[in-house]
C-alpha cells in the first residue's frame, strides 16, 4: 500500500509538507520538496532516457515542459511507450475541477502539455470536468458548478485540441450508464479506512466526499466510454496531471487489475508558482497572485512589475556585482515555462545571473511573452461562443463515433 | 436526531432486536416487537381513524393489508391525505433490491398494496430497482444484478399497475442527469458519522455502501424525474415499504427541507413471516422457508403441509379440547394476508381456535387461496416476455411524457 508510506511520513513530522488534491503547502513555508514527494507517493522520476525515448518515438523535439522538468514524475510511462512502440494505441485522460470562472496560466499547463501529447502520439483524449466535485467541496450550487464547467470548457477548447479525437464531458452531464457501472465496481473495491488513509477524510466530512473518488477514477478505464472505446477494454490510459492528483490514481491503480484493466499510467507536473514566490499553488482568492487568461496586456504588465518576486539585488551596484538569485526569481521561473527558445532562455539566465541584465529588462521580456500567449488564447476563446460550445460538444462526440 | 434513540437502545441491550435494511432479527429469537420499533424509529401507528379517512376519501373499502394491520405504521400519511383532500396530487414511490430470480409472497406485499393505493388515489408511481445496491452488498456482478432487475421487473409488472401512470427503472440504467444531481445534493447534507449512526457502517465497509443511501433517497424528490414531474417540485411523495427501509427515509426526511422539498411520507408494513414461524423475514437461502411465485400448485401443497408451523395441538383429542394457538399458527397468519373475505376468515379463526377445525383443513384452504394467487400471477407474468418488457418500459415512459 503506497499510502502507508505517505501516512507514516506525515505522522512522524508535524510541520511536514502536505500535498493532496485539496491542499498544497510546503514545510515551514518553504518550497515543495518534489524529490521527497516522489519517495512518499512511490512514483518515478522522469529522467533523460525517457525524454530521449519520447523524442525518438514521436520524431519531434520534446515539449518545453519535458525538457525543463515541469513534468518531472511518472508512473508506468515506460509501459505506455513500450506499447506504443509495439504499435498499440493508448488514450489520454485529463480534467479540471471548475471552481472559478477564469483560468490562470497554471491551469493551462496540463492542457498545453496534453495537446502536445495528443499531437505527438495522435491519440484520443477524454477531458473530465468535475462539476460534481466542486459543488461538493466548494459552497457552489449544482447550477453554478455547471455554468463554470461550461465556461472552463471554452478555455479548454481554446487550447486547440484535435476535435476529431477529443471528448469533453461534465460529470453532472455524463455520469450514468457504463460510467456509473464502473463507479460502483470501483467503490466495491475500496474501504472507508482506505480512503481515509489516502485522502484524510474525517467522520464529519459529508458522504459526497467519500463517494467522489470513484468518479475521478473511472475515466481511467476505457469501458467508461462505450461510444469511444467499445470492445477495447485493454486500451491503456495515460494521465497528464499535476502531482497533487496522484492520490486519486494511486487508488485507481490499486483497483484496476481487480477489474481487468491496465493500471493507468501517469505523467506528473510540479506546481506553477504564484507571482509572489514559489511556496505552492496559486490562490484563487488573491487575483494578484496569478496571471489570468482574462487579464489585459496592461494587467499583465502591472501585475508582473508590481508583484512578480525578483531575485535581483536591491541596488544597481549590488546587482551588477552579485547578479540575480535565479533560484527564487519568478520572472525566470515563468520564462522557463513559457519562453520556448532554449538559447534565448539560457542567454537571459546567464546575463541576469551575472548582473548584466536587470530585473526590469527580464520582466519586460516576460510581459511580452505572456501577453502574446494570453492574447492568442483570448482570440481562440472568443471563437468558442455558447453556440459553438454546443456544436463542438456534439462534434466531439459525433466525430469520434 | 431520531437515529440516536435507536442507537442508544441498541448499545444498551446486547440481545436487542435488530431491524435495518440488511438485517432483521428479533430479540432472543422471539417475535419482532413492532410497538418498540415505532418508538425506536419515531414513526406513528396507523390507527382506525386514519383508515376510516382513507375509506371516506377514496370511496372504496380499505385494503386487507390496512384493515388487518399488515401496514401498521406511517410518517406524515395524514399530511398526504390533507393535501389530497385539498385537491392536490401526490406520487407513490416504492422499489425492490433485485437479489433473487423469483419473488416470494412476501416480496409481493408492497407491490400489491401499492397497486391498491395507485388505483384508489389515481396517482403516478415510480418503482426503483436497486441493482446497484445488490451488486454492492451481495457478491453479484453488474450484469447479473441487471439481469435480476429485468426478471423482477416482469413480476412487478405482472402485479397489474396502471401503465399510464407507472415508471419502472433500474439504477444502473437511470442514475445520471437530474437524478445524479439530486444524489450529490443529498450527499452534501449527510456526514459519514451520520450514516454510521443510521446504518451502522464500519471503517472496513467499502465506500459503495456509504455512497448508496442518496441513491435510495432521491426518488423521494419529484425533480429526480424531470420527464414526469417537471416544474412540480412541491409534489408530495408517499412511500409504501416494509419498516426495515425506514432508516433510508429517516435520512431522506432530515435532508428534504434543506433542499426545498416536502419530507416524503411513509406507510410501513410488518414482515411477512417464514413458513417455519414468525421470527423475522424469510431467508432467501432456504427455499422451503417461503412460497415463491414460481412454485407449482403441488409445490405449494407440499410446502404448506410439510413446513407451515401449526398452532394446532399434538393429538386430535387435545386439539378438540384446547383448540389451536392462533398467535403462532402460520396458516392463520397467511390467510390473514391473502384471504380477502373477512367473514370467512373470522369463521375459520373461531372454529380453529375452538378446536372444531383441524390444521389439515385450515392448510387445505390456505393452499387453495395461495395456489389461486400464484396461478393468477404466473399467467400475468407469462404475458410479460422480454419483448413486452422492452415495450412496456418504453410505454411507461412514453405514456407519462
Amino acid at each position: 500500500m503506497e499510502k502507508t508510506v505517505a501516512t507514516e511520513e506525515r505522522e512522524g513530522e508535524v510541520a511536514e509538507q502536505v500535498v493532496n488534491p485539496w491542499q498544497v503547502s510546503a514545510k515551514d513555508g518553504g518550497k515543495i520538496d518534489y524529490d521527497k514527494l516522489i519517495v512518499q507517493f512511490g512514483c518515478q522520476r522522469l529522467d533523460e532516457g525517457i525524454i530521449e525515448r519520447v523524442q525518438r518515438l514521436t520524431g519531434r523535439p520534446p515539449h518545453v515542459f519535458l525538457r525543463r522538468g515541469v513534468f518531472f514524475a511518472h508512473r508506468d510511462f515506460n509501459e505506455i511507450l513500450d506499447a506504443y512502440e509495439r504499435g498499440e494505441k493508448f488514450y489520454l485522460y485529463t480534467g479540471r475541477g471548475p471552481s472559478s470562472e477564469a483560468l490562470h496560466l497554471g491551469h493551462l499547463i496540463p492542457f498545453m502539455f496534453t495537446k502536445y501529447l495528443q499531437d505527438a502520439f495522435k491519440v484520443p483524449l477524454v477531458i473530465q470536468l468535475t462539476d460534481d466535485e466542486k459543488c461538493m467541496w466548494k459552497n457552489l450550487s449544482v447550477e453554478e458548478s455547471q455554468r463554470l464547467a461550461r465556461e472552463n470548457a471554452k478555455d479548454i477548447i481554446a487550447c486547440g485540441f484535435d476535435i476529431t479525437r477529443t471528448f469533453i464531458f461534465s460529470d453532472f452531464d455524463y455520469v450514468g450508464g457504463a460510467f456509473y457501472k464502473n463507479m460502483v465496481k470501483v467503490a466495491k473495491c475500496v474501504t472507508y479506512n482506505k480512503v481515509v488513509g489516502i485522502f484524510g477524510f474525517t467522520g464529519e466530512d459529508h458522504i459526497g466526499k467519500i463517494s467522489f473518488p470513484p468518479v475521478q477514477a473511472v475515466p481511467s478505464f476505457p469501458s467508461s466510454f462505450p461510444h469511444l472505446f467499445s470492445g477495447k477494454d485493454k486500451l491503456r490510459c495515460l494521465i497528464p496531471c499535476a502531482i497533487d492528483q496522484d492520490p486519486y490514481f494511486r487508488m485507481t491503480r490499486d483497483v484496476a487489475p481487480r477489474l481487468g484493466y491496465h493500471k493507468p499510467a501517469l505523467i506528473e507536473s510540479s506546481f506553477f508558482p504564484a507571482l509572489q514566490g514559489e511556496t505552492g499553488k496559486m490562490s484563487a482568492s488573491d487575483p494578484n497572485s496569478a496571471i489570468y487568461v482574462t487579464d489585459s496586456g496592461k494587467d499583465i504588465g502591472s501585475k508582473i512589475r508590481k508583484y512578480a518576486f525578483s531575485g535581483g539585488q536591491d541596488s544597481k551596484e549590488k546587482h551588477m556585482k552579485l547578479g540575480a538569485n535565479l533560484e527564487v526569481d519568478i520572472p525566470i521561473k515563468y520564462l522557463g515555462f513559457f519562453l520556448e527558445d532554449d538559447a534565448e532562455l539560457e542567454h537571459i539566465r546567464t546575463e541576469y545571473g551575472a548582473g548584466r541584465l536587470f530585473t526590469g529588462q527580464v520582466k519586460d521580456r516576460l510581459i511580452q511573452v505572456l501577453t502574446e500567449i494570453v492574447e492568442r488564447h483570448r482570440r481562440a476563446r472568443a471563437a468558442v461562443t455558447d453556440e459553438v460550445l454546443c456544436l463542438r460538444f456534439l462534434m466531439y462526440m459525433r466525430y469520434i463515433h
